[in-house]
């Protein structure tokens, strides 16, 4: 392994692999042996460190629990068949949580001790990956405001910490979606475009309500107006209509999603016309009313790709065609191949871990 | 002391009052001795419990963490001459944090559940409760999202808490605000309206460009025009062109406010003409160039009432004038002297701990 910056590394007594059932997984709910985290204290991230997973002692008054100044990322090791183990663009997911940390007024987490304590962890947790398609290492690294003390204002301690959960195939079954009328996930000059915390809870009962009404998720619509369709709670979103894919443009209220990215570089490798534009709910309903939308599509590192099966709107619904050769699934196979190992990585996209 | 739920205490061993200079505390820095908690497991809220107060041990994969669900509040208690023990309005405390629960879709918290553990932790602590003007005990009730696990819906397990910080008058100094003009607070169809813990991270770093500029705090405006004035981080705000009292009228944005409310009642009964509608940043700049803007305040339980200095709107300051008898300083006075016990109480706000 290729580190060099000094950690402290405490190593757990006994691995709990063998207790885990790896064919039964929920997501992000079993966690590896280990754990990396590394404190900002007096203006300096401190000696990064590694010890047993396990819970930590918080001061109740600190200032995540009550301002919710935290961010995360979310990111995947593979194992290919030779046992070698693969991140997928995670220099991206680098400057990603460190743009979020930017807008939450933390302070940015220094690139080698990100790749370094990644790197040692992924090593120490090794054998938690498995090799096999659909199988991975779901990676969390986050930050949190430690400073104890209720005053309104940005904390001057943090911990910045990576956690590890197995994952197997996400199948979430048939996945139908509302258009969001009334509801919103972000604010123009809000911070929708970071991997806020706070952006999460607030969709929790909006999409409850949806879920009461027979949907598995929303797909928000700009707070303004509600008439361009913006993103899911966890996903970036396409659309085919004819052979044209449309994804709406990054802006302050949207994530900028890897998955997202790397689709619209694929689709113009393989000479698709995707255009990157304000999609409105109106052409999209009209789409579906004449035939000529095809798919709508999640995009996403936990679930890859998300076929959507219909969408709901002013309380009616859309139904989408079963198509063969669909986009979706021809980017969720190119997006895996290159993860797995399998294929060609034309853009670079693969880090091997070593 | 007049309770009925069975609580689990834990008293500390030894009080740390001593240790404290009453005479300089930082504002929420300092606790008492007891914190109060009380977890929801298994669809319910367990016996509530008062211990020692210190940190609490929390699963790294925490949905707070992660997902920010997480909602407070924010009160305080007052002694008066004869040494006994003041709320101000804490019912609408309570039915405040349970709004703001069901929109983080969190459980709501038991009414006297909540009143019990805070009569029984005023108790215990009374001795941090200082008599005085400006003196005052500040409380801080919040709930946690504690499932261990990284998949973004609701948690299943709660920790609702409650800490108290001896706090003396806050003299935040001369006051000058940013009225927003890019960024923003809330959305539309958001949880503006909602004391959740990610409303307030997302303002630290707007806040600290406008103090680089030499503003103290931002007056938020509505996202999608910014043309009209809403509230600033952590109060409401006021202002008076000639005798009239203007404030924004509460929405899905917009924290209804305790002190504001209370204002709004004040200037009622003082005969004074106040208005609840959209106020627009154009009829302020017009009103301070015209000299009929007298007056811009803030409105919380934190500060109470706090007179701005000037404003900053595109690139231009406008000075407020300083005018004898303001609305500010009658309203604080007016609120203070409900709050210790000094006037008379025709609305019924106080409420006895006894
Ligand atoms: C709000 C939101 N949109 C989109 C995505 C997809 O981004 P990525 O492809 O980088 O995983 C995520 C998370 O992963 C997200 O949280
Ligand atoms: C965003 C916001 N607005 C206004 C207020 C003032 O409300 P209250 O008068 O109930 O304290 C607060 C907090 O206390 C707040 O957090």
């Amino acid at each position: 392994m290729n580190t060099t910056v000094a950690m402290n590394i405490t190593k757990s007594e006994k691995s709990r692999i063998s207790e885990i059932d790896f064919n039964n997984l929920a997501f992000g709910s079993v966690f590896t042996d280990h754990m990396f985290f590394c404190d900002y204290v007096d203006g300096a991230w401190q000696q990064p460190q590694i010890a047993p997973y396990g819970p930590i002692s918080i001061d109740p008054s600190a200032k995540v629990f009550h301002y919710g100044q935290a961010v995360f990322e979310g990111m995947k090791a593979f194992k290919d068949d030779e046992g070698a183990t693969w991140l997928f663009r995670p220099e991206e997911n680098w400057e990603r949580i460190n743009k979020s940390s930017d807008r939450l007024a933390i302070p940015e987490f220094p690139k080698e001790y990100f790749f370094d304590g990644l790197k040692t962890l992924l090593h120490l947790d090794n054998e938690w990956i498995k090799s096999g398609d659909g199988n991975s290492l779901y990676i969390r690294p986050f930050v949190i405001a430690t400073q104890s003390g209720v005053s309104a204002s940005p904390s001057d301690r943090y911990r910045f910490m990576i956690i590890c959960a197995p994952a197997q195939a996400y199948y979430s079954g048939e996945v139908s979606v509302l258009f969001a009328e009334k509801y919103s996930r972000a604010a123009d000059g809000g911070v929708g475009f970071a991997k806020a915390a706070g952006n999460y809870a607030s969709q929790f009962y909006p999409t409850n309500l949806a879920k009461e009404k027979g949907y598995q998720q929303i797909v928000w619509t700009d707070a303004s107006t509600h008439e361009y369709l913006e993103e899911a709670g966890t996903m970036n979103v396409f659309f085919r209509v004819g052979n044209t894919l449309l994804t709406a443009p990054n802006n302050d209220r949207i994530l900028d999603g890897i998955t997202r990215k790397s689709i619209i570089q694929l689709a113009k490798d393989a000479g698709i016309d995707v255009q990157v534009r304000r999609v409105s709910v109106s052409e999209i309903v009209t789409a579906a009313t004449s035939g000529e939308l095809k798919e709508i599509f999640g995009a996403g590192t936990a679930a890859v790709v998300v076929p959507f099966k219909s969408f709901g709107y002013q309380e009616k619904d859309y139904d989408l065609p079963s198509i063969e050769d669909s986009y979706a699934s021809k980017f969720k196979k190119a997006l895996k191949d290159i993860q797995y190992n399998r294929a060609s990585d034309p853009h670079g996209w693969r880090y091997e871990v070593k």
